[in-house]
Order: C-alpha cells, then structure tokens, then sequence
C-alpha cells in the first residue's frame, strides 16, 4: 500500500542498556530484540521514554537504532524515537533513522520555553516530511513540556504520512475525541498510563510501552483476546497486568523496565544518573508482580 | 439484604432549578424527575455537582432533596449529595436527607486548607455513620480542593455503609486500580470524564452524571448493551454519545445541562450569578449534538 | 473624606474561636481584640482565611463580626470578611455586615465551576455596591479556586470603593504589575505569602494576616521602621519574623494560629473537624519562633 | 582569596546569535559582550535561559563560550551555563568550559523522569567538583522538570565551590528562606521573575537575567542605588524597569531579548525554530518599554 506498513499490535519501548563508559551493551541489546520477537511482538520501539532517549548523545541514540534494526532482520517494524528541542535537529535525526533501515518514526517534541500551535504543528510536519516513513505522534505531558491539542492534531491529520498516535496522558476519554475527531486518518496506540483493553475496545489499534518488554507474551495474548472480542478473558488477563502499569508509572520508568529485564536475566544495567535503578524492595515488587501476571495468564489459557 | 439497596445503572445528576427570588422551582423539577423515571433510569441524584450544590444553602438544598424524593415516590432510589466543609455540617446533613426518605447518600467533602488522609477519613467515616443508608464516594479533583487517595479508599472500605464510588477524574486506570486495591468492598459508577462503556468493560455498575438528564433513554441504551456483552453496538452508540460529554467538560457543567433541558422544554432556568448561562452558539452546539445522538440511537435500533 | 476611612498598617486577620457546641467563644475573642489593639495594631479583620470563613454558617459569622465590632468599640476599623460562590449571597452578608457597624468589606469569591472574568467582575461590583464600605479585594491562589486577573483588577479599580487589595500568591512582582497598572486607586496590603517589609518597599500600605495575631508589637514595629525609612533594621527584624510566616504556610493556617493563641494563654481552641489541631511538634516549633522573634524585636530596640 | 572571586552586581543572561546554517554569529556576540561590557556590567552570562542553551548543540555551546570569554578578556567574569540530563554529560561540559577560561558555572538540572533529592545533590555536586570553579545554582520551576528543595540547597551548601544560587520561582519570600537556612555560605541573585529592588533588599547580591542585555546602564544604576541604599531612588527606577520584567515573562524569553537587541541595531537573528521570533506588535510593546525606562532613569539623573 502507498501508506506503507499498517503498524498495530504490541510495540515494546525498549530499554537502552549503556555501559559505564557510555558505550552501547549491543549484545544484550540484540539479545532482548531477539527473545521478544520471538515472543511474538508485532514490533519494537528504540528511543521512546522508557529508552531513555532524553538521557542520551546524538552516537548513543544513532547505535541504539542500528542495533535495534540489525537484530531486527525485517521480522517486525522498527519505529524509532525522533526527539529534539529543535527542528533542524528532529529531521536532522529522522533522515539519519531512515537510512539506517528504521520502518517508521516516533515523533516527540522537547520543549524548554512553550510552543504556541503553529509551532508544534510545522515541528512535527517538518520530522513527517523529512523522511516518507510513517510517523507516530508522541505526547506525553507529565514528562514533556508540550502538549498536542485536539486542533493540533487534526491539522497534523492533513499531513500524509501522520498516521498514528500515542497518547500518554491518563485521559483514555481523550483518545476518544481524537478517533472522533479524525477518523481513520490516525491511528491510536494505548500508552501504559492507559488500560489498554479499554483503548482496543474504543478503536485503538495496540500498545506501546515499556512494560511489554517484561510480559511479551501476556501483551500479545491481551492484544489477541481483545481482537477476537473475547473481552471478559481479555479483561481478567488485563486486570493482573494493570498491577505492573502502575508500578512503572510510580517507579522512574527505566529504572523499573531495566530492573525488571535484570530478575529476568538481561544485564541492561541501571538507568543513567543521577536517575537511581531500582531498589530491594521494588525489585522484590516487580518479582512478585510478574509471578502473578504469569499465573494470571496461564489461568486463562487459550 | 442488610446492606440495603443495589445502585446500578444511569443515575442522572439532577439540575437545580431556583427562581430569581431563590425559590425551588418545584413543578419543573418534580416533572422531570417524573420523566426520567419513565424514560427508564435506574436511580436519581440531586445535589451532585450538576445539581449546583456548591451554590446553594442549607434550604434550597433540603427543599431540592424533599422534592425528589416525592416526586420519585419509591419508584427508583434517591441518592442525595451531601457536602460540606465541616464534620458537623456534613453529619447534620445526612441525618436530615436520611430523615426526608432518600435512599442513599452521596458524599463529598468540602476543602478551603488542604486536609491529610486521616482527617479525610474521619470526615466520610461520620457522613457513613451518621445514618444507615449505602453511601457513595464522590471525588471530583478538577473542582473540590481535596481528594481521596487509594489508600484513604482502601481504609473506607472498611466503613460497612461505604459501597460505592464516583471518581470524576478523567484517569480511567484509576478506577482498576481501585477495583484491584478493594474488590467488591466498594462499586465503581462512571463519571462524565470517563467514557461509560470503558468503565462498564472494567467492572463498574453504572453510570451517575449530569448528561443523562438530557439523554436517559441512549444512555439506559448504552446500559443494557453493555450489560448484555454487545460491545460493538455499545461502542457505536458511546461514540456519539461522548460528543455529549465532552460539551459538558467544556462549558460550565449545570449551565451546560440546564441550557440543554430548556432545549428540551423544561423551564429550569440559569444557573446561579456569577456563572452565566449558556450562550447562543453553545445552545446551538448541544442541539446539534443532542439531534445526532438520537440518530445514533435509533440507528442501532435494538 | 468622602472615600471614607484610609486603611494601613497592621491588620491581623483574627481567629474564630468556636466551642464543641458551634457557639461563639465571645469572651476570648473580645479579650483577644482588645489586647491587639492595645498592642497597636491599625485596624483588625474577621472572617479571612485565618478565620476559617469556610467553616462557619451564615449565623456563626455574623456573631463573629458582631463580637469583633463591639469589641474594638471604634478604636480602630473592622473590616469583615464577606464570601460566598454567588452574588446573592455575598451582597446579603455585606449588607449584614454593614448595618453591625463593620468599617470596610473584604471580598472574597469563592467558586466551584471556574468563573470568566466579566462574572468576577461583576461579583465584585455587587459586593461593593452592596455598602458603601470601603472594599479590599481578596484573592488566594492556593486555596481559592478563583482568581483575580490584572485586567479584571483594573476594571475593578474603576469601582468607587473598590480601594484596597490584598493578594496572597507568593508573587511579589505582581503586586507592582498591579500598582503599575490602577496607581494609587487601589492600595495594596501585603499577605503572609510576602514578605512584608518588601512589600512597603514597593509601595504597600500594610501588612494583612494572621501571624499579626501572634506577635502584633513586633508587627507594628516593623511597619514603623518601613515607614520611616529605616531599612536594615527593618530587614533585621523581617529577617526572624519570616520563620513564623513560613510556617504559618507550612502548618494549616487556623490550626498553627489557634495553636500560637493556645500557647499565648488564649482559650481558642482548635480548628473546626475535620481540621487538625497543630501537634506537640509543630506547637513546639511555633513556641520556639515566637521566643526568637520576641529576641530579635528587642536587639533591634527602638 | 581561596574561594575565588566575588560575583556580585549586573550579569546579564546573553543570547546566542546562531545563523539560518546553525554557526554561531560571532561577530555580533562579540560585539555586543564589549558594548555590555563599556556600560558597566560586572559579569556576563551565556548559556542561560535566555540563551537559549536547550537548544544549542555541543559545538554550538562550546563556541558561545569560547566566543564570549575571548570578547570579556578578562575585563569581567564569564559565568557559563552548563546544563544537561545526566551528570556525566555535565561534568565533561564543566571541565570544557573551565578549561577555556570561565570564570564560574551556572549550574543546571535538566529532568525529564523525576529525580529525588539524592539525586539532585549528587548531580549539583558533581559539577561543583569538576572543577574548581565557582558554581552558581539555577533554578527555574517554570522551565525545568526539576526544582531545589530548601534541604537540598542547605546540603549543597556544604560544597565549597557552590557559593551562589539563581531562583527564578516568582516566590520572592523563598529567597529569605534560603538566606535564613545558608547565611552567608550561598549568595542570592535576583532573576527577573523577581523584583530586584527586593532581592538586593533582603540581602541579594545582584541580578542575573536576560533583560540587562537591552537596559545595561540602568540596570547598573539600580544595583548602585540599592547598594548606596537610596531606596526611594532605587524603586522609582525599578518600577518603570518592571515592565520590561514582564514582558520579558510573557514573551519567549529569547524571542523577547533577540527582538530587542534587533531594535538596538545587534543583527541577533531569531530564536531557533520552532520558537517563533517576535511579532510586530510584541516589538512595538519592547520599544516603548525601552523608550520609558530611558526616560525614567535620566528623570533620575545621579
């Protein structure tokens, strides 16, 4: 299709695992991309909040998605983040993630001072045009200092290559307005500040978020009863997994996603400071959660 | 039972209407209790935050409640909002509406200086025991200067009479989050910042806002069809319906509802100076949304 | 003058002692007006945020105005606080207060649904119009849901008796927007959340506020030093004075100057429930920063 | 004197001229640090704020720096602003700018997960300890996703080169907090959200902000006036100086400085996009602030 690849399903944000030096852990990198494909994803996301973009250099950020890609191998999307206060810098970032073989891009706008609407409107339709990958709209506005108004993204609508959005307000009403606002013309991906069963019921098209890298196959299973409107299993499976949602909502979300991955046998490391990984007894409940997602979801079976 | 009654379902929150001389406007509320009744709504309640109870004393309010509860005439429940800022107010409050013949009591604290968890606590533990009638929580953090805390719930949970919740926060996870932390101890009733069928897909009982005064029929609809697991119609019917909503969260919320049901012809009058009523052009928007959501309706037929 | 009395200097914003019952304690705070005003305060004010006006009814209020007025038998002016969320009410307790023989009004709005501007407007308009009292505007940010715009000021300073201010955001600088903006047809008192010898600086005209109540000498003094030009003894004794302002906002406002009267030998009892008294810690820390204060007023000597 | 040299008085927040192709315009900058200079300023401050340093790259920030203290040569000290997420990218950009002849660091959090008061401290201390240059702490709750806590400016006061802090709360009482809580160990400079009058008043050392890149000489002048304690003086100037404060604030702060130094003939260019420059009614409101505060600091004359 002229509008390229149709992006749905379960999109880990993932982590990005730097070594003391600041150098890339490419081995455990690939690794991670390799388990949750095989998992069963239906595609990845390097460089979104979880992957720490807004704590990493232009070289880290540029080897994170070449990793991410090459162990990729085509078997599923590669979305990665575009993230810049600037918008030299975004399409700058989104040509050089087009080159490197990326499938789509997740567009988030940095801001210090605000932008009025024309602004964040000519930002994120300069990062669309920089490249012909479909874009994803980021906005999260309890770490970002810009927010996309309803406005702005119906404007945004007109541009071709906008085709998605992520919002990661904990407003699940206001996906709706925008569905009911655009149509078809953008798709919406739950965010973990969201209950994503809700989201598929109301039209969403999947999730994207941290967690899915620790329950892969507990996402793709909800994605699947959610689908096949199964929604009371849906909704028993979803129950449990909400109890890791709001434990990455109140830890510092790396901290808990890399935490997690380390019980689960990935050396990722500990977030970058003075961010502080997580300690004893958030780990201890992070264990105790994932133990009770997995029995949640064999309960259910299939 | 001995936990009294079973609230479920639409509970419209009622308008207010005062003459200019502050007088209860007792024909036009007594008929439109009487007409929502028909209209099949399961419940009703006066002096929500639709209901203007923050602009009223201490007469208009018990007038209000007297007159509801004639007018309903035990054909559905009465659950009257009592609100203060005091322990004593509050108290004094429940035991006369209890005293009047409602059947439940709908519990808000009042805040000028912010008040820690146990104070808010104490406050609804009294409201609950000053009668014996089921008692539902009301939280509102966009407009009342307190609000509860999962773990102020948790231990309210614990007060026998203390059955239910309106949260009208618009973050839906919370609800889960609730219904995880508290199980059955306490119901969860949408507010208008939820969308409906979300919160009936998580578990919630109902539905308790201003908008239904203006659609009862749809949103008994939007009820049953949740009810009985057809989620697509459901989701048919809430996507016009929300419009309605999202009307309401811009305007001011009784000027809104009392605009829309002059519309309707039911002469409630304006909302209490200094708010105004609404204007010409948001009369003609509620009008426009009001005709699609009948469309909607009758679309999806039954 | 025909603009009526000219109001400045120090004006504590008195407590509302209040017994079990809901009776006024008449006696205490008859005892409490006079020694304020033997101590040499400017003027006094009922009924503002100290003085829990959210806690009390229509009936309590006007006995606290009425016991105040009496009390200070025309020594020094009594300006009554009026609040209420609608326009009736408010020009009824202004009248109330009024014909009791109070000096000035100091409005308040309080609000439930956010008001625009040209309702605010008009509240207070009502409110002044309502005597022909001198009025101080009123505005809190962090506990009002309402505030005063600079536009909405100047339209107000067009008002005859619209003559003072006191605005209790922390915002230094917006006082001088503000005396930029109307001159000098309103004068602007300083509130806890400044620091009052910066405030004179500026431009000010006094000092209204509760921690008045507690060490009102030294209050006077330091108006006195402002006045006269005497700056750095003014910052010496400002500089200690600022630690009871500081927790005055720390602590609740009523439960830290009901505590610091408590200590002073004044039976004023606690806030009303569900408030909470000050505890041993912070009663302890009050009882300390009133020693130094004491300490510093004297080093300073006359 | 061991502890390095003593900043005091007048810095202003430069801008940072950058061309359409990203290289800074070093010409004008140059310039524009010798006519500050000439006019009396007694230290210069790039990459603040104003300086636009969150959009800056690293080539473009080191060449400001390099710039900046090649054109000062020592005539005044050069305070860089040194600004980053993770405290290794803020000690290697401590090292660099001390290593080209700063003469100080601003010191900045950026945040974009939140991070507890360890963290803060650990990060803050860090960059102190890179170098042993003095350090001047920055924050700017309006801008930042971080703020500094009394406890943690009292625990940084502890580390000998922070011997400054940069506030720009609008909470001018909070200066006197940490005042009450450091003494002498951190000095206090006034931002523009402050009232410099009021700073210098309480025991403030200066000013830091963009604004005294358009009124050097006057800024000048009020610093002398508060130092000399002629008060009246001081605030018949400052009052007239306010109004550029505030339209700095309601202005993009570089849009608003950028704009201004085109209208005194500094061919600065435009903030980077998307920040949009100055319109023309915005540059007509600066000409005419600019055009009264001239006047109001000749009607002073000396």
């Amino acid at each position: 299709m002229g509008l390229g690849p149709d992006f749905h399903g379960v999109f880990p944000y993932l982590v990005s695992p730097i070594d003391d030096s600041g150098k890339v852990k490419e081995g455990v990198l690939a690794r991670l991309v390799d388990d949750l494909i095989r998992a069963g994803v239906h595609g990845l996301t390097p460089l979104g909040s979880t992957g720490e973009f807004a704590y990493l250099d232009r070289t880290q950020r540029r080897r994170i998605v070449e990793v991410v890609v090459q162990a990729a191998a085509g078997r599923v999307p590669v979305v990665a983040g575009v993230a810049a206060t600037t918008t030299a810098d975004a399409t700058a970032q989104a040509k050089e993630y087009a080159a490197l073989g990326a499938d789509g891009i997740l567009a988030i706008l940095e801001a210090y001072f605000p932008i009025p609407e024309d602004g964040v409107v000519a930002y994120f339709t300069a990062v669309a045009t920089a490249s012909d990958l479909p874009v994803v709209l980021y906005t999260n506005p309890q770490f970002q200092r810009s927010d996309l108004t309803l406005t702005a993204i119906a404007r945004l609508a007109d541009v071709p290559n906008v085709r998605y959005i992520k919002d990661a307000s904990s407003d699940t009403g206001r996906l709706l307005s925008i569905m009911n606002a655009v149509g078809d013309r953008i798709r919406v991906f739950s965010a973990s500040a969201h209950i994503p069963a809700c989201v598929m019921l109301i039209g969403g098209v999947g999730w994207m978020a941290g967690p899915a890298c620790l329950i892969p196959r507990q996402s793709v299973m909800l994605y699947d009863l959610c689908r096949a409107g199964r929604w009371a299993d849906a909704m028993a499976l979803q129950r449990t997994m909400w109890r890791l949602n709001r434990a990455f909502a109140k830890f510092n979300l790396a901290a808990c996603i890399k935490g997690g991955l380390e019980i689960q046998g990935y050396d990722v490391g500990a977030p970058l400071p003075p961010q502080a990984p997580i300690d004893a007894a958030g780990r201890a409940e992070i264990e105790t959660i994932l133990a009770t997602v997995r029995e949640g979801a064999s309960a259910i079976g299939s």
